[in-house]
């Protein structure tokens, strides 16, 4: 997509600028990623060798000088005020870099390790996820009805097949996680972090259950209310604006998706004891969360700038979750791909409606969060985050299927 | 099964012997289980109050002393040698209390603390583990032979549904795995700890794979080599008498089922790195072993008698695996139902094969096994044990299918 850089321009680095022998060393600390730096003001093009997946257009020294002390955060920033320009494919442009970061070495990449210096998650206490929340979620339900479809469904969905369309794989990732918890008419639900409440309803229509839904976004939740009404499920969907900290009753299923992100390893026993008093011993649970392999920081201009306070678990830590409370994993499934595909169907609505979101927000709105969709999708096609549906019941239930067959309908 | 206690003795604590009183502590300290205790040289019987399951005869002052001292090494010591016989059914007998021995409260059951201060498990150094695994395995094929079915198969099997036989439902477990390691002709495959080696020649035989397979007990590698050779399969199949620590080259795939017991903790990240160099990055993995809902040692009778240096793992002990290495999970599943199909299935043919086991052995081997087979049903089925598939990839492995639709014949 982008021209290779001239021989002369690489074999002769004592005619270069000092800008571009840092922007050198900057790609060597990325692990030679193949991009290319271009110097607007300069003219020079700074590559690794080989053919380029994509051209980055630096537009004045200041901006350079900020992607060198903190390449992370400013990259994002710059990028979203217009001061770099990619071009070429930005998806593969995260890729590359992504995926040569982490291949630099197993113990901590740059990029890990710039994450780590510059990463404090915000805590989320109750209030502190109050205003985290607020953030994020508040951008306003116009904007997220832009690109997320019909089922306003924030989360990843599940693809039987690739070519499926994004309203049918968040509907089937609906019916996946109600298949894995068996939900049948009657059976009653707390769903903790609802969003607009799809799942909610979906639970109520289709499968016939008692649905109270959690959230602390009053936006999401006023929405939900009204969704409900005019679908005529007041009596069977409850939305509570109050924190999934508050949850009280018996339940025959617990299910959060997409919540975990936002609550904060150390208030993981916490959930745990409180999925457990919710489904007692015969219970089932369901947590559906963004992951890691192994723990890390999540990347700091998606933490400062998209999403803060959220973190993403590994497995390990996710167990902090189960195990004080004695509750028996049964399932984890790890749908990672089936992210990049809902991030790849999200933004090319996205760039379907960037005139509605200028004129919603401005530029710099539209941009930071095109580069937040394409470096996500990025994130889950390199590996970098996972995607975990961790199925759970009490420790003494025995009234489980002797297989999973139920799941896929055998 | 056994008579209820006679009110006159449970409701007249006066009367009762100091045995009978401090038997009665003792249950109290199991948490109340319904058995009870007969103390054969005064006759006087103590249950907890309700119908019991089974009563335990104590058959001198010796055995209920030792009983007390310390209940979970001494009573399958005195039950194996003939001081402590159980009227009613044993499995049931063993299901109970370790049921109100968990219920006693999430943060240690006496069952547990008493573990505990008992369990130091012995270190898997490379000779360490040599001597270990030949003090379990040597009893001899032919002690095997009478109870584990005809394929020789001592891990967990897979009951398509509970009906199935034994046989059938270890080939059905082979499958399983079979299919979830997506194996295919040539697909060239380690295995790390391989038993008695039909695993291995069921890969070769049914998918064309090319197998090494690596086992550190003499007797079970030569019965391997010989049957082998037997089927035809020298040239497809190579057993390695090696530790699984020796593992060089690379392979399409990386799996070992029931050898994760015997590994310890401590060498977890070391099995990371040795799976992680054999499938490197487009390999696939999987580990199946038992394990727990959270940690705790292995009950320490059977650590002593039966399993030493054993331990079973919770998820998130298993991680330690993984996550250093940067290996991807991609499913966990948890059959914990199976293992305790699989182990009446066993003891059905031990208790049908008792005579050859005494005449093999003595009257107290034969005991010990029924024990530690009647209390492992137990285990399983009360939750004390889990069973876990654990698949996993590298990191940067996008050759993945989409769901796993493939695994259930969709």
């Amino acid at each position: 997509m982008s021209a290779t850089p001239q021989p002369a321009e690489r074999g002769n680095e004592g005619r270069e600028s000092l800008e571009a022998r840092l922007l050198r060393r900057l790609l060597g600390a990325l692990g030679e990623p193949p991009v290319e730096f271009v110097i607007d003001w300069t003219g020079e093009r700074v590559a690794s060798g080989g053919a380029s997946v994509a051209a980055v257009h630096l537009r004045d020294r200041a901006t350079l000088l900020g992607l060198l002390a903190d390449p992370q955060v400013r990259f994002g920033d710059a990028y979203s005020a217009g001061r770099i320009e990619v071009a070429g494919d930005l998806i593969e442009l995260m890729n590359v870099v992504y995926r040569s970061a982490m291949d630099r070495g197993a113990e901590g990449s740059i990029a890990e390790r710039v994450a780590g210096w510059l990463h404090r998650p915000r805590r989320n206490t109750l209030s502190g996820s109050r205003d985290n929340i607020h953030r994020h979620y508040d951008l306003g339900n116009d904007f997220y009805s832009l690109w997320l479809g019909e089922t306003m469904a924030y989360t990843c969905a599940y693809y039987p097949s690739a070519g499926v369309d994004l309203d049918t794989a968040q509907i089937a990732k609906m019916d996946h996680v109600c298949r894995k918890l068996r939900l049948a008419p009657g059976s009653s639900v707390v769903e903790a972090g609802c969003g607009w409440g799809t799942f909610a309803m979906h639970m109520a229509e289709r499968y016939g259950a008692r649905v109270r839904a959690y959230n602390i976004s009053r936006e999401q939740i006023a929405y939900a209310r009204r969704r409900a009404r005019e679908r005529g499920l007041e009596g069977r969907v409850e939305f509570v604006e109050d924190d999934y900290r508050n949850i009280d009753g018996r339940y025959d299923v617990f299910v959060s998706i997409g919540m975990l992100e936002h609550v904060g390893t150390e208030n993981y026993p916490e959930l745990g004891r409180i999925a457990r008093r919710a489904i007692g011993r015969g219970g089932r649970g369901l947590i559906h969360s963004i992951g890691r392999n192994r723990p890390a920081p999540l990347h700091p201009w998606i933490e400062r700038r998209i999403f803060p306070g959220a973190y993403p678990p590994s497995i390990g830590q996710m167990m902090q979750i189960f195990e004080p409370a004695d509750l028996s994993v049964l399932d984890v499934e790890n749908i990672r791909l089936h992210y990049a595909l809902t991030l790849r169907d999200w933004l090319r609505r996205y760039e379907a409606a960037a005139g509605q979101v200028r004129a919603m927000f401005d530029e710099t709105l539209l941009r930071m969060w095109r580069l937040y969709l394409a470096g996500s999708v990025a994130a889950f096609e390199s590996g970098v985050l996972q995607l975990f549906q961790v199925l759970f019941t009490g420790r003494e239930n025995n009234d489980l299927p002797l297989t999973r067959d139920y799941v896929y309908g055998r």
